[in-house]
């Protein structure tokens, strides 16, 4: 009931949903070994400058005056999923390097392609990702490129949410480190505090001892966190002890970078003693796992239980379209369940309401951000997404986390909300034009697909 | 142009899709080791009677005069998917035991709530069950349960085509065996000829030897295909040893099955001495392969090249949803490429294209039926989907066949052709209430899934 004298209109109410909550154990700060999930059936989720206020039963939320309205019977509220790990604009990619190994990828296909990118094409392809991640439900992703400005803008004009890193290499010289420090700078808390920033190392192996304890550095300095990739598969470990007899799990703490807010994208290499290292870490260690395309490439997957146990979250991710064809955070969320059972051969791991949690708060807490989404809880930024789950492919229902991971998909999500401005509404997506990013992208490429000029970015030798 | 004499007009013109074909060695009645797809641009499919009866530029086609008309602009038309091993009445179960071994699976959950089941709750299930295959773009389905008369009922009223056969145990004594070869004699040929039927053993484990032989001995005298479950995971294997000295492969042949035209259901538990067995049958042998429910368990999955090598299709398939939690194609489609890379560990095998033969050519002759089916050439049944790629998570297509295959997903699928008749258009069913279907079952669910009476229909020992 609104009263003379109480609080404005809200910006958005949401009724009629079942909502996905925390259970009571949400605030420890570690992977839940068995996370429970709450539901609150009938509510009504009140949105007030960009923050869920309340959450209450629907029939108590007929008075709250609102600018906006969503009626949701039917369907279910969750947290907005988080793409932990991609390259938004290698979508302009997607399907161009197919059944190769991850040498001839790079080599071959990848790499020369790169030196030919653009601003634009970049500015293209990640508006065209961001189309593809509304629709699918994922309202923030951590990416990792080049041209991050570009990225930058898109974000600011989708409406998302991200955590961005421009991406260097040594052979670049210190101007890529230096960069990748600008940007981070300049575009921390940028989009209305939507942009968050993290400095992007490749690699370890293809940046030099030296770059990545430069950039540990620099990290505390600033306060800034770190994004990289790190024992990729497990040829990458091996050839690590070879040259260096250290593997890159402990390049890392050697370097400084376990001392840092650290994201590792894949992590399917590690090896035993790596999990000690990661153990006496001091930073704040997370691991992105992108199950799709460690399949594609015929890898181990990322040893999450084993993770786990030493307190590390674990986010999913879809890394980039032109290794895993898709950013489909909701794909990676099944595919997560599905191989990590099939990994440990053990059908009893990795179950429905765990697979919840790695979509939801541990890819949060993967990015530093688990004050402010990843669970719908009062005081949380309105991230959220609505789904339907009247398909026949749903119904019935009698596990409601089995539903949504094993059976429902990402095309069954309707609405999309950042920040509580709605992005895609009843299947509309309301901030990008995809019929006109698609033909501008077509014209372009032509000229970014040829690779007669015979150069490449950087050369992959792990 | 329709000239006086001309022949009646056309049941239904789709016009102005890429349409893809088989390439030239499409007749091969083995699978091809690397199939290549043949794509006509802006052609016009020409249906009569149930059967393709031309493919044509759509500029040719204009004047070609047709009761029905789809304009599929910026579609592609694919052949209706084939759904090799399932429980279709089985949705009703779906979610309902998530997490578990196999063993539990089965002696706790679901052979318990089976011995409930009630003709009512199979007629719903399977209705909701053809809802969810035609809305994912599967045409026919090769259906393994109990009560097969309400699930013919159900195929006749959707109007998809399916392969049924009744299954049974020996511990049913001989009224099971009795009642598989009545209802494929009886239902062979129904619905307009879209209901083929097999018989229905369940499994070496679940059927003494000699009911096998006496299954042999009927398929050869009527002329029927058996449709079985065998070597589902490699403990049945090595049990089938311990216990018998023979592999479940070995059974077969012995009871005389590798002499009919037989599909196996899974086959991941082969060994090395099951492929000369299965190489020297003399029946028309294939496998159904439905590689989610492989992960969700924690097995192998089937050794696609290894059975290419000796001649024998595999299907895709889906199982049941009470195990694999969706009865999506596509979504086999795409697992059946990505699992069976990582299980050889490399990324040049099962690529996109053969991905596709698998769906179509090959769950075609694993059904006995590629004469009819699984490819959109003239005389063939009208079988086809069309499937919109203007999606964002689509685009750009460099290569069609990835983009189908790793990018698109069965809610990409508009429409749904059987036998020429339209069953979903623009994304609408046309042949099933959902709604209607969805309340009835819930109502029927609790005394379904009620588990006090503490019985079962079987026990797993396997």
């Amino acid at each position: 009931m609104t009263t003379p004298g109480a609080q404005p209109p809200a910006d958005l109410v949401i009724t009629d949903c079942t909502v996905l909550v925390p259970d009571q154990d949400d605030r420890t700060p570690v992977p839940t070994p068995a996370p429970t999930l709450a539901v609150l059936p009938d509510h009504a989720i009140v949105i007030r400058d960009g923050l869920i206020d309340t959450l209450l039963p629907s029939a108590e939320a007929t008075g709250i005056d609102s600018r906006e309205r969503i009626d949701a019977r039917g369907q279910v509220a969750l947290p907005g999923f988080i793409n932990c790990h991609t390259h938004a604009p290698m979508v302009a990619l997607r399907g161009i390097a197919e059944d190769l190994p991850v040498e001839e990828w790079f080599n071959e296909r990848i790499w020369p392609i790169e030196s030919q990118l653009t601003e634009r094409d970049v500015e293209l392809g990640a508006r065209l990702a961001c189309a593809e991640m509304i629709r699918a439900g994922v309202t923030c992703f951590a990416d990792h490129y080049f041209a991050m400005d570009r990225v930058a803008r898109v974000v600011d004009e989708t409406g998302l949410r991200a955590q961005l890193g421009w991406a260097y290499f040594s052979s670049q010289g210190p101007e890529g480190r230096e960069r990748s420090l600008e940007f981070a700078l300049a575009h921390q808390g940028s989009a209305g505090g939507r942009i968050t920033t993290a400095l992007a190392p490749h690699a370890p192996y293809t940046v030099l001892d030296e770059d990545l304890a430069q950039t540990a550095r620099l990290a505390r300095e600033h306060g800034l966190p770190v994004h990289l990739h790190a024992a990729e598969n497990r040829a990458q470990t091996d050839n690590s002890l070879k040259e260096h007899g250290r593997t890159p799990i402990e390049i890392l703490e050697r370097t400084g970078l376990l001392g840092t807010d650290l994201l590792i994208a894949h992590a399917t290499g590690l090896i035993e003693r790596d999990f000690a290292v990661l153990a006496r870490a001091t930073g704040r260690i997370a691991v992105a796992t992108a199950p799709r395309g460690y399949l594609k490439f015929g890898w181990d997957t990322t040893p999450i239980a084993e993770l786990a146990r030493i307190g590390i979250p674990v986010g999913l991710a879809t890394d980039g379209a032109a290794s895993n064809n898709t950013l489909d955070v909701w794909d990676a969320m099944a595919l997560t369940a599905l191989t990590q059972k099939q990994s440990t051969r053990d059908p009893r791991r990795l179950t429905a309401r765990e697979a919840l949690d790695h979509a939801t708060r541990q890819s949060a807490q993967a990015l530093g951000l688990a004050d402010r989404i990843g669970s719908l809880a009062p005081g949380h930024r309105a991230d959220l997404v609505l789904v339907d789950l009247d398909g026949p492919h749903t119904q019935p229902v009698h596990d409601l986390a089995a539903t949504l991971v094993h059976s429902a998909r990402s095309s069954d999500v309707t609405t999309t909300v950042v920040d509580g401005r709605v992005l895609m509404r009843d299947r509309q997506l309301l901030t990008v034009d995809v019929r006109e990013t698609v033909a501008e992208l077509a014209e372009r490429l032509p000229a970014l697909t040829d690779r007669s000029h015979g150069q490449r970015i950087q050369t992959y030798e792990a």
